[in-house]
């Protein structure tokens, strides 16, 4: 009897894990969410994982067999298989979360970052399929990238590419977490475009309703509506952000040639506040052969779920790649 | 019988033409140059190039059989076979020459640019061997590259993948013949640092023999031979180059996380005094997860025959692609 196959995608986030089980063309046939408990160690979160996917598993149809497992988390590296000295979690410099849940299901398991399953994700079900070479930036509240050269997601020699946050705008700029100065997500994320805000209050003298909103209230969702009522700090904002990131992402260009670029992410969701003079900024710093050739688009992938998507594209990728068959979902010791 | 194989190795300059037999080891059997006549068109060229292709072709060993062409020349584009608008010929928008050389050799033909000639040829020949992620930047009047990814060289969505020269330092700063302000070649190649001097000239009050030296004159030789008899100014402008070359060398890394960076061409004889201070840049401006993980190093392809050996060694790849029979040079025509 024919089965219908199935992968679980699990997107590890400081605050919240979501996961889910998406089918082979995309849909997400159920999910749900549990508390990271950041504070905790990987080694108490994945029991809890495993129960809790045991338990969604009931919601399947019948005849569903699970055939991988992807996860997205942060400074995951796909090539070890590790979560490396993660920002929001208290996991230490390196633990095999691969390793953790192989030691529960005999499944293919691939783990990477959340911008990179972003990527695969875009690539298997959303706006970059059929593409051999794409780039896709999560705007959240730093700035995540994932490059696809020749249909393949780029890992490079260390498993850690694209991280196009971290490339720089102004060696003389804004402090970054990472320890450097003046990297792009220091400019274009949720908290790059507040703390532009309170630079243009410094230099301008516009009347501005931003004026009454302190540094810890400020959120990007209020310059967004700001803008949207033709406040001319907040519009100031967006302009900003859209140059630095058009004239960072014409860079990107000169590096991989891709046929398209794809926003995601909260700061994307301002739609075309940024997507349009993005789009302008982009062109007039192309090198000349890319003129014209290179298309700006949002993520094609729902806002809610996409993480979990990206997710589950990274474990179907590998399945593909193993070719194992695993007809069910056999679980380890337990 | 055995016979021996090898390639035909083209570089196309806007003044002089080299090429020559280059064996399967990367051997450079003979060679030769002739004057491209930059004025006169590329089908003009052709016929004169086959010529002399065929009077050097009798100084190789009895046995030798030649399997393919490969071509470097600026702004070619390996997917087409063409050359677009190259700067410093009269050739027009774009011809094919891939096509002119098939009417003449039923032989694999392949173009590409030089910098990416050369980063195949470090590659197959050179520093890059056995290597997955490598990056070959080329020091001469601009600055080219070639990018390594997964140990193919990589051409993306239309051909034109690699031009770090034309990524931006500064969207204010120096005029650059593309068009754009502040590109990375307007600050590091032989004319670029030139920029430097009379930049730093202006800015300092040091003594300097390059005081003496006209804009016209003024070579990076020049500044070389200053720098290695402690003139503070030329010293100062190897440590402006090196510290961008440095920081726009760390968001490469961020792009494709190569094992080791090449660099090559003119400026790169300048060796220590260049190379040295760019890798403590470098190390300087890498974003954590890279830092003491890429190496950078100079180019182990001969200056003199680096170009033909580029091209001969695009030629190889070609033909191990095409895997065609080629037992002899078979002229068409003629």
């Amino acid at each position: 009897m024919q089965t219908n196959q199935c992968v679980i995608g699990i997107d590890i986030g400081g605050t919240t894990t979501s996961f889910g089980f998406v089918d082979r063309s995309g849909a997400l046939i159920c999910e749900t969410t549990l508390p990271t408990l950041a504070n905790q160690s990987a080694e108490a979160l994945v029991p809890r994982l495993c129960d809790g996917i045991e338990k969604l598993r009931t919601a399947l149809p019948p005849q569903t067999s699970v055939s991988g497992i992807g996860i997205g988390a942060p400074n995951a590296n796909y090539q070890r298989g590790t979560v490396e000295n993660p920002p929001n979690l208290n996991w230490g410099a390196s633990v095999n979360l691969v390793e953790l849940f192989r030691q529960r299901y005999d499944l293919p398991v691939a783990i990477t970052n959340d911008a990179n399953a972003a990527a695969i994700g875009e690539l298997l079900f959303g706006g970059a399929r059929g593409m051999k070479h794409a780039i896709i930036i999560t705007l959240g509240t730093g700035l995540g990238s994932g490059i696809i050269v020749n249909g393949e997601l780029l890992y490079g020699a260390d498993g850690f590419a694209g991280e196009l946050g971290h490339t720089t705008v102004d060696p003389t700029g804004r402090y970054c977490a990472c320890g450097k100065h003046g990297c792009l997500e220091t400019y274009v994320s949720a908290t790059g475009i507040c703390r532009t805000v309170f630079e243009l209050l410094a230099q301008r003298l516009d009347a501005s309703s931003l004026r009454d909103v302190s540094c810890s209230d400020l959120t990007s969702k209020i310059i967004y509506e700001a803008a949207c009522g033709g406040d001319a700090i907040a519009l100031a904002a967006f302009d900003t952000t859209a140059r630095i990131l058009g004239m960072k992402l014409a860079d990107a260009v000169a590096y991989t040639s891709p046929e398209a670029i794809f926003l995601s992410g909260g700061l994307a969701a301002a739609g075309d506040l940024l997507i349009t003079p993005t789009r302008c900024y982009l062109e007039e710093f192309l090198f000349n052969p890319y003129k014209g050739k290179v298309k700006l688009l949002r993520s094609e992938l729902p806002e809610s779920s996409g993480a979990i998507l990206g997710a589950a594209a990274l474990a179907w990728h590998e399945v593909d790649k193993t070719t194992t068959p695993s007809p069910s979902l056999s679980r380890r010791g337990a």
